[in-house]
């Protein structure tokens, strides 16, 4: 297929695009390099079968030309930020819920009919049932990311059912892995290289969560749109297990052959909106022949490797 | 206290302001009269503790102005047409969850942290749990309207947790009454006018809908947000009971005194993104001691009246 790409530079998108290269499929990459890295798109530079258009999803007619030809739109641009949500609440709404009506028309406008799409396991805000399944009480939404996703899958679902298109949905717990900027592990490590002595946790590092490694997520992807109903397919992705931050933060300062002084701010979320277990029932994507390969402990150690190599990728996030 | 009423001159917003006005409170309405009627506000216009701004609820420094010096915000302004949402997408997107984005950074701008929204049972998309209680199994949209009026709910419910909000969410059946000037009563009221010998319905007539009367519908709102508690409020609002759309026929054809010829244009949906059978749970409204006066049929026929005394309304809506 010729495969569409949105955020083809960020850190799924990029492991995305490598991807899809590898098994044979020509890629459009699409980004507006405001978070995403030209360096994560090297190898794929050099291939014949990859493009990179330098662009803002909100350019409408910039996303439609681009579109033209392809068969399938893999769209993962978004503000991946879920902790600063009330200091620009506009943010969420222009670069997620906005952003992908654009896609969504664009796609219209071009006549891509397929579309796979990144939301999250934050859209069950402070769920009433572990491990959460797809179709668990109707949620009430607590952060204004979680709130800008569902409205990205109700559009995605009412353009499912009003104008044909298949649409694969999958809710993501934390990905992790070669490219992660940001997030937990980016986090703590960056702080301990300031300092190796003390580290501050948000929150009171007893939070309960689910990470998953990103070639684990992206097999999955690959294995969903080969085999789910869609009408649409609404997937769960996530590993069977869920560790406390403080396990997190042992297996990062172990490897790392630190005793850092933990403090913690306290409380049971560690940001407004934060959700202090999140534990999804996968039993969906298991049912399609997927399994993750990689435990969530192996996923935090091969990031934190990743983080260990690649020191640039702190100095350009400054 | 002094209430703020967005969509002020619609159906809804206009039998809220005069009720508002009755029970002593002070009102300013705001609307920027595309659908909202300034007949509808006759009464409300020659009361002292009344203000119409006439804005657009998209222009945020006005509606900030305008708001200020308020307590409470009713959030009505909406586009309400539920059937066209697949010839125009972007209108729900617009007038719906970005207008309902600006009222709620206008209220952060001016101070006011009380909101009554007017969601829908649309959102419940094809239920699988009858009657639908507020905690359903988490639906997927399949409509625009439906789609654009989750997103509204997230983004309140996110401000409530995010900005300290109190929030009151009400999804509403079908609401019909005096001002009605859309939706299926006026419809065939209007057909049966130009032609009383024959009516074309859109499904087969067997679509199962709930109505509920819009003075039934304000008594809910008051005791709502006197006595539900607030995180936000999630309440569904309608009556025990369904009718079938031939019922209704039969009702509005017996008190014209008709027999038109019926035909329909087949099938279980009336159009993409209807609902075949809308039955909501409203126990929790119940458990706040709230109860409907006026049946569905009573209902009905309540609004057939003031179709036939206010023939007005079809000149006007051309």
């Amino acid at each position: 297929m010729k495969a569409f790409v949105t955020g083809g530079a960020g850190f799924i998108g990029s492991n995305l695009v490598d991807r899809l290269l590898l098994r044979g499929d020509d890629v459009v990459a699409y980004d507006n390099l405001s978070t995403g890295r030209r360096e994560f798109l090297r190898e794929a530079l050099a291939n014949p079968r990859f493009a990179l258009v330098e662009g803002d999803v909100l350019d409408g007619d910039a996303l439609s030309a681009a579109m033209r030809g392809c068969d399938f739109v893999f769209h993962l641009a978004a503000n991946a930020d879920v902790r600063f949500g009330v200091e620009h609440p506009e943010k969420d709404l222009l670069q997620n819920t906005i952003t992908t009506f654009r896609v969504l028309e664009a796609m219209r406008e071009s006549g891509v009919k397929r579309i796979a799409f990144s939301s999250t396991g934050s859209i069950y805000g402070e769920p009433v049932v572990f491990p959460t399944p797809e179709d668990a009480p109707f949620p009430v939404q607590t952060s204004l990311y979680g709130a800008s996703k569902l409205a990205c899958e109700g559009l995605i679902s009412a353009y499912c059912n009003g104008f044909g298109f298949s649409g694969w949905i999958f809710r993501f717990v934390s990905i992790l892995g070669e490219r992660y900027t940001h997030g937990h592990v980016f986090d703590f490590y960056k702080r301990l290289r300031d300092d190796p002595q003390a580290l501050h946790v948000l929150g009171n590092g007893k939070q309960r969560k689910s990470y998953l490694y990103v070639h684990d997520c992206i097999d999955a992807i690959f294995a969903a749109i080969e085999r789910a109903e869609t009408k649409p397919a609404i997937l769960n992705l996530g590993t069977d297990e869920y560790c406390m931050v403080n396990d997190s933060i042992g297996w990062i300062t172990g490897a790392l052959g630190l005793t850092p002084r933990l403090t913690y701010s306290g409380g049971e979320r560690g940001w407004i909106g934060d959700s202090p277990f999140i534990f999804l029932d996968c039993g969906r994507m298991r049912q399609l022949g997927w399994a993750p390969k990689l435990s969530i402990q192996q996923g935090i150690l091969r990031t934190l490797d990743f983080l260990r190599a690649n020191p640039w990728v702190f100095d350009a996030t400054q």
